[in-house]
């Protein structure tokens, strides 16, 4: 069991090896920007294909369009640059809106991005397992299954600690980018150089009858769903080498480029291309069909988009737990939320996120694509308040706030409008968020109060009054007379100023138990012995009146109550399958009695 | 939770209700012997599917055949009826085996009748839901969730109790029995009365090209396959009125006459009216179908039919704990199977049944038909053993022991033969037998041997001398400073003689446990203040070390060790959830150490 997991884990690291175990920019890069990058996959396709619903001479319509999605994202990167350097322990949107906005702002950035990581990682897991599925045909009917390994792989890769993972996704990453830079880039050569003619299927410009403002809107909400991702440097910044703030703003910068140029590029060649979307084929295949040719650079592409795909979900696993750490040390989530593992992961917040992808990949069946108009309000809700909180803070600082601002006012507004066309536009797809955000509000609240009445009821007094007991009553549960006995009374007397040896009878006035009694008092003639009596069989109900009323009685005496219940501990652990588990349930049971101090002694079977 | 399990399985019963619990023959015949009748079902048809594989002219074999049949199942009814007397506490062929044959003998019967009961639910159940299937198609697709859904629904009203179920099978058995009765007189009244006259394929003792001894014992061996479940009544006398061997006896007396009287009958009318077996109709529906026409009468034999065939399955539930019972009571199986319920039923027995049943539905999707071959070999060699043994019985007891002996040595030859034919013959479908046998053997020993040894470790001796310790020296676990650590303080004052408080620090010398200790000092200045520092997070092992030597160091001054670990008990569930397990485990690990006691602290969070 343990050899297990250190083969699947690895080997515990030191907490001081902290340090070491931080991201260079080159790594932060493949490790955080695989969810932003591989979103240019399918960003031009989901603006494309709201437009040809009128006609696809509405095409040339995606280039202002992209303009517009380039603003959003030049101003959510400028902005989160400034999240970075104003919060360097990370924390992202939570943390920005909690501090500027108030807790229940923080608390539904935190809510949304909390499920749409696990969004993520459900749809683009099995994204990348229909990737696998198209190309061997075969494993069609098994891709829900391979989903959930993928999920498993990645789970235990960030088991195993950060650096290790960002080595394993160097490869995808590093290839999707080469293989794009050289598509765009021969693309546009072919273009500059005449070989391949404008072939649009309208001038920029053209009018095309029936074209509205709802149906601009609804393309440029989709497109933007390119934009999903780019938070999750923000929330990583603890990882970063020193100094943490610089290296995590200058990858931010670096990544925002890169999508800039990989968005503006694949949207102008579609254009230029004059491709159409169609449902058996993607656009950006398409487009690398035209460049390219149906030869090896396809296929590399077509691979390394696969692979990409699978990895983006890899994003959610780097940010998940981070945000889980800081919900969690707000008190809003679990504590353990905040434990790391062997090594140094936060691994209850790693594994939760698995779990719940794997149930989300389970009751969709890995038909995801219904959730991404979910996942983009989930998005864009926790970029309208992180920026809105940002202002707010630039204002509260005073001085020239409204310069600083700028980039945080232009963002939040358009993140604001995509909330509201998501809202009209979509929601019989994104309903499910309003039944589970106030549920999950609720949830932290409640946790949230949980934990206020515990440090409440723990604060000690400034002045410490100990009690001074008289003494204390023992009962040592006794089965059998046995050996087990032995040492449990020698316990008891070591502690104890009176001792019982209680047992349970469960049948009335039987011959065992008069048997049990005559014995016991042979060999322990000193030992008061009595006896429980148990009709109903149920040796739980009897033991806890007795100690009840032994406890009672003890207090009056200023003495404490100790209840001793003696257990087996085999030397295999299947033999515990053989003994009752009474002891466990006396003891559940027991915890919830005041004043009673439940000790196990535990005899060990040599065999 | 616990109102849930009263309305399920009804209020608790005390062990002294135990008698009125008990069935009356008229009861037990219903609860008992539904396996055993409902067999006629499919019986005859197992012997003419063989025969015809031939010609049709072969099927005048039947008679001869079912004249063995008859054979058999007397003898096994009389043998059975001796083990009854001989063995009023139930048990059937497993202790009866074990007995008289030795040990090894006795498992291999309870094994396969372990493995047989389970068996029998699955084929049983499994057949009651095709025929609802057949009856309603929608529900073809979800035959495997209803088989469940009846198995559960048979565990709940076992857990129930005995006389409860017994009350809810009488309708199926009585009604089958009432119109498997008309069946066969209104058949014989239409052939004395020359309505029908002979319309048989063959007559008897025509010669059949072809015809081999092989060929024989197949039909002989198929065809036996209703004597099934003769056993269960002998398994279960303690359960009847008293006189309880009596009445079992009759029970068992009158059940062998009803299924003689069905099989004969079914068997005989068969013949007479020339019925070949078919693909898509069962040849009892076809005796049904010429007798009755397809009137009222024929649908309501076919339903009768389908409920005898669920309900059979209640004969596992009945015989099943009780044999887990006795082979816990010779210490085969872990001890639970000898506890009794709240409604007195042998729980853990009845629960171990449905599981493994449903595990072996989901296993065969519903398709159980393969597993009949080897749920014969499991029942008749039981019944092989358990005669054989009566043999032996009476031979060392001496005096006409060859008289008494009769009925035995023919079912056991019988028996033996059957088992011979199915080896030879039906491998391909019994070979599992080989592999779970020689397992569930090798895992009763092994438990065996574990509780053998458990006893031997415990026995005292004759003179018991109990040590005098000189003190206690009490471990009390601190975390923060708090309001947790006055009572745990207090108590460990009240028994120990020598108080050290730990700490466990995570990160090396940090501030945080600096502060910690300033604090603790300041509220508790007599207690010393021992820190652990804990370099890789896990509490676990520096706290075992550091027990370790603490320990060590007692046992020197003869002192014992404690180690006190304050518990928070929430005041609800859920809560428990949001405090850490840390506890549990530490407990768990320390439960290995020697010579240390393990005492928790709880504290009540009052909201």
């Amino acid at each position: 069991m343990n050899y297990l997991k250190r083969l699947l884990v690895g080997k515990p690291l030191k907490s001081s090896e902290n340090d070491d175990q931080s991201l260079t920019r080159f790594a932060a890069l493949a490790m955080l920007s695989s969810d932003a990058l591989s979103s240019v996959a399918y960003g031009t396709e989901q603006i494309v294909v709201v437009l040809v619903t009128l006609s696809t001479a509405a095409i040339w319509y995606s280039l202002p369009i992209a303009v517009v999605v380039l603003v959003l994202l030049t101003s959510l990167i400028l902005s989160y640059r400034q999240i970075i350097h104003a919060y360097p322990h990370g924390g992202g949107a939570y943390v920005v809106s909690s501090e500027n906005l108030g807790k229940s702002a923080g608390l539904i950035s935190g809510g949304s991005l909390l499920v749409d990581y696990m969004l993520t990682v459900a749809v683009s897991v099995s994204a990348g397992a229909e990737a696998i599925a198209s190309a061997i045909p075969a494993l069609y009917h098994h891709r829900v299954l391979i989903a959930v390994v993928i999920v498993l792989l990645l789970m235990l890769m960030n088991l195993r600690g950060l650096r290790e993972s960002a080595g394993f996704l160097m490869l995808p990453v590093y290839s999707f980018i080469a293989i794009m830079t050289v598509l765009i880039i021969v693309g546009l050569f072919k273009i500059v150089t005449g070989m391949v003619p404008i072939n649009a299927t309208a001038q920029p410009g053209s009018f095309v009858p029936g074209i509205s403002i709802a149906l601009l809107l609804r393309a440029f909400s989709s497109g933007s769903s390119s934009l999903t991702g780019v938070e999750a440097i923000s929330n990583a910044v603890p990882f970063f080498k020193k100094p943490r703030a610089k290296n995590a703003a200058g990858t931010l910068a670096m990544m925002g480029i890169i999508l800039a140029f990989f968005f503006t590029g694949i949207t102008f060649l579609n254009y230029w291309y004059g491709i159409i979307p169609s449902e058996q084929v993607t656009v950006l295949s398409q487009v690398g069909e035209s460049v390219f040719g149906k030869g090896i650079m396809y296929y590399i592409m077509q691979f390394a988009t696969a692979l990409i795909l699978a990895v983006a979900a890899n994003t959610g696993f780097s940010a998940f737990p981070v945000l889980a750490y800081n919900l969690a040390k707000d008190k809003y989530l679990p504590h353990r939320y905040q434990d790391r593992g062997d090594r140094l992961g936060y691994s209850n917040g790693i594994i939760t996120l698995a779990l719940g992808s794997i149930a989300l990949l389970m009751i969709f069946q890995g038909s995801t694509e219904r959730l991404i108009p979910l996942y983009s309000v989930g998005v864009f809700i926790p970029f309208t308040l992180s920026q809105t909180g940002m202002v707010k803070k630039w204002y509260s600082e005073g001085g020239q706030w409204l310069r600083k601002s700028i980039a945080n006012i232009i963002g939040a507004l358009i993140s604001f409008s995509i909330v509201v066309i998501l809202f009209i536009y979509r929601l019989n797809d994104i309903w499910p968020f309003f039944i589970i955000m106030p549920i999950l509000i609720y949830v932290f609240y409640r946790i949230h109060k949980h934990y206020q009445n515990v440090a409440e009821q723990l604060r000690l007094a400034d002045e410490v009054k100990l009690h001074e007991y008289e003494g204390n009553t023992v009962i040592v549960l006794v089965g059998n007379v046995t050996q087990v006995n032995i040492g449990a009374i020698n316990y008891a007397r070591s502690i104890g100023d009176y001792i019982i040896a209680m047992h349970v009878s469960l049948d009335e006035n039987s011959e065992k138990e008069k048997e049990i009694q005559k014995e016991f008092k042979e060999k322990f003639p000193d030992i008061r012995f009595s006896v429980v009596r148990s009709p109903y069989r149920s040796i739980i109900n009897p033991v806890t009146r007795y100690v009840d009323r032994v406890s009672k009685k003890s207090k009056k005496y200023n003495y404490t109550t100790t209840v001793l219940i003696p257990e087996f501990v085999p030397n295999k652990a299947w033999k515990l399958s053989l003994h009752n588990q009474t002891a466990l349930r006396l003891r559940l049971r027991l915890s919830y009695r005041d004043d009673i101090i439940i000790s196990t002694y535990n005899y060990h079977l040599k065999k």
